[in-house]
């Protein structure tokens, strides 16, 4: 299979990387950044052949517009380069270190993954994106772009292994693939490729989420609550939900459901009716929300609904914990946030609510590894091993455990001829 | 489903042991420890008839005596919970803390998984080590042993969630499942459990990992290497691979290929035959191996294989790049040492070997949690992603982000009227 002798020179060229160095990879990340700069006119060339052509084809304007890589989509992506290449190496950090014993030292030091598979619709900005992140974090990578966006993609995929190749990495860390074949094949090798990281709607992350063994780091759905307790200060609350909801619909950590204590819904879902019909927010809601504001009623499907549009489904709760058991049974596991101005309660949502991202007198909105100071963001993960939450670079790395001896045997412990002293060395790993 | 409720129970209860402090889960845990001392009268009965059975449907001896549950091996688990109760708690770490803004607090804590699924053969000791290791980092259980094990298993199940129960953790945060069907169903309740943890042979992990979606935590194979350097200290290779192979043939970290540097090889073969002829271990070897000392050939198969015995296949390399690659091939990612007096060498070999244990002058045999110094042992993952190596209690839990704020909305730093100032706090995380 072509796809598999693709991966394996991955893989191979992924083992070389991994033993770069943080300047190597710097050196190759502003290799990168110049060759865009330089050959920015023949970037923009490609993408129009795909805007015209995507034209003739009648794509949606949504798609066209997420389509368009022009010179400020160029400076954008060279100003995240720039950055990149200003945070830490997530490679090489000492996590652990031991003297087992008299000149038996274990050291755990945090190492590239290996193969990432990736996976993004329309946006050609991803696939700069991610590239520089895989080479950041010593990852090789297998990159499949939109079709709509296949000239673009061929020569961003160019300029990049081109550029850093001349700094001197291995050619084949990277890897373009071209067809949704290309993909299936990618997702049945397990053997080289360690990680799949899909970014896209709903359906597609399921998609391969159910059809590979591979690990996939990411998200389908983002069903995230608020959660307006007796004890709120409503007029925050009411700041907070309307930002959660409206200020940007259609990601994945909008609010989706709001969850309004009793004895404060009488007066508080008046005025967020108000307010959301101002911004055009269709409300539906359960049988006692509707004795207070005349809404749709909500049906068992509206719980479970990523909406990523102006419509928000309200549920009245008798207390707090009706509100945890209905997060954890309706909620994705991405973001949820309680507003009460007790700290007690505030406590008891964050620890049992089985979600990423927990909050307390703020917006869903904030959940994005932007905002949470990491400098890049990989994606947001639901999944409950590895990362979870906003990922930032080290979400592209594990570890392996460095065992430095002097002819030690594990006999001489079995027969109690030495033991074990197990003494924190606290110092990093250098040979 | 029958397998389907239950695991939602599990889940349930896992969600409030989450919540349960170190103290309580402690408090268990000596529970436990003071129920196995005071019922092993029906222990041992309950494991006299699982003998009894299996002597008569004439189990083969070494599963007889792994079966075998007897006041010492009962004194043997009771010290492992000792043991385990002066562990850290894994859980409730501040991993990081940043402010976002004044007001706007970030922490990210450790936590549970949630439930973990594990799949034990014969020793009726596993159950009580993974579900006291379960309890300590806050996860809810299901536990599957092998059937010859039945009564033993039962009886343990009744004494951990009775024991537990009533210090005072809810009843059903563990669960015993009997039946191979049971398994299978398990294996699909991807929306309830978490991660899977198989501990037994190749082809029983390698069956867990094809037919479910859950994460699993393990190893199929333990394909480990020594690689003899052209600057190896002889005596110290000798002593190291004897070790290697015959200190404990039946476990995954004993090596089960030799490669040695052809600068070497004329004096090293001869001696390593003579001591590993004396401990009666087949070799097999590559051509240049047979030039130099009387073995079988070595097959393709050979270097594949897992022998668990006192079996070694045996390759002469011409650099240091050849034995590397040679690992990489064929190797399980499990645990590889180089013997040379050079640290060069040695550094390059831990770096471009690609398996969760590089070793240098010293045993593959060390590889093991107890041995590292982690106090208990959840298992050996081969996997490229969350734990890797040997898995101690930090490999069963994961994180949340906590984010606390005073009514911060997203869309002030969007408008920028507020701004982001990512200063690290250096704090633990209290309300």
């Amino acid at each position: 299979m072509i796809m598999d002798e693709l991966a394996r020179r991955v893989k191979e060229s992924s083992l070389k990387l991994a033993a770069a160095g943080t300047e190597l990879k710097n050196k190759a990340l502003a290799q990168i950044a110049a060759s865009l700069y330089e050959r920015k006119g023949e970037i923009i060339r490609a993408n129009l052949e795909d805007l015209e052509r995507s034209e003739k084809e009648n794509l949606a304007a949504p798609l066209s517009k997420r389509l368009k890589f022009d010179e400020a989509k160029i400076a954008d992506v060279i100003d995240g380069i720039y950055s990149l290449i200003k945070l830490d190496d997530p490679v090489g950090k000492t996590l652990l270190s031991t003297e087992l014993d008299v000149g038996l030292e274990l050291y755990k030091v945090t190492c590239p993954i290996g193969v990432i598979g990736v996976i993004f619709e329309s946006r050609p900005d991803a696939l700069v994106q991610i590239s520089t992140l895989c080479l950041k974090s010593g990852n090789g990578v297998l990159l499949k772009g939109g079709s709509e966006a296949r000239e673009t993609n061929r020569i961003l995929a160019e300029v990049i292994i081109d550029a850093a190749a001349a700094a001197g990495l291995p050619p084949q860390w990277a890897a373009l693939l071209e067809t949704r074949a290309d993909v299936d094949d990618m997702l049945k090798i397990d053997r080289y490729i360690d990680l799949v990281i899909p970014r896209g709607s709903n359906e597609f992350v399921r998609y391969i989420m159910d059809n590979s063994r591979i690990p996939v780091l990411g998200h389908a759905d983002g069903i995230c609550h608020c959660y307006v307790d007796a004890d709120a200060d409503l007029d925050m609350a009411l700041k907070i939900v309307v930002d959660a909801k409206t200020q940007y619909v259609a990601v994945c950590n909008a609010t989706e459901t709001l969850l309004v204590h009793e004895s404060v819904a009488p007066e508080f879902l008046p005025a967020l009716k108000k307010a959301l019909d101002s911004k055009n927010v269709e409300l539906v809601g359960c049988p006692k929300t509707r004795t207070l504001i005349t809404v749709a009623p909500a049906t068992e499907e509206d719980w479970k609904s990523e909406y990523l549009d102006y419509k928000l489904s309200v549920k009245v709760v008798s207390d707090l914990d009706e509100a945890v058991d209905h997060i954890n049974e309706y909620g994705s596991g991405h973001t949820d946030t309680i507003i009460t101005g007790n700290g007690d309660k505030a406590a008891r949502f964050m620890d049992y609510v089985d979600s990423g991202n927990v909050f307390w007198n703020c917006s869903t909105r904030f959940s994005d590894g932007f905002r949470y100071g990491f400098g890049a963001e990989v994606g947001i993960s639901t999944g409950k091993i590895h990362s979870r939450g906003p990922v930032g670079l080290d979400g592209l790395v594990i570890y392996k455990y460095k065992l430095i001896g002097n002819g030690h045997v594990v006999d001489d412990y079995a027969n109690r001829s030495r033991t074990f002293k197990h003494r924190n060395l606290n110092r990093e790993f250098t040979l």
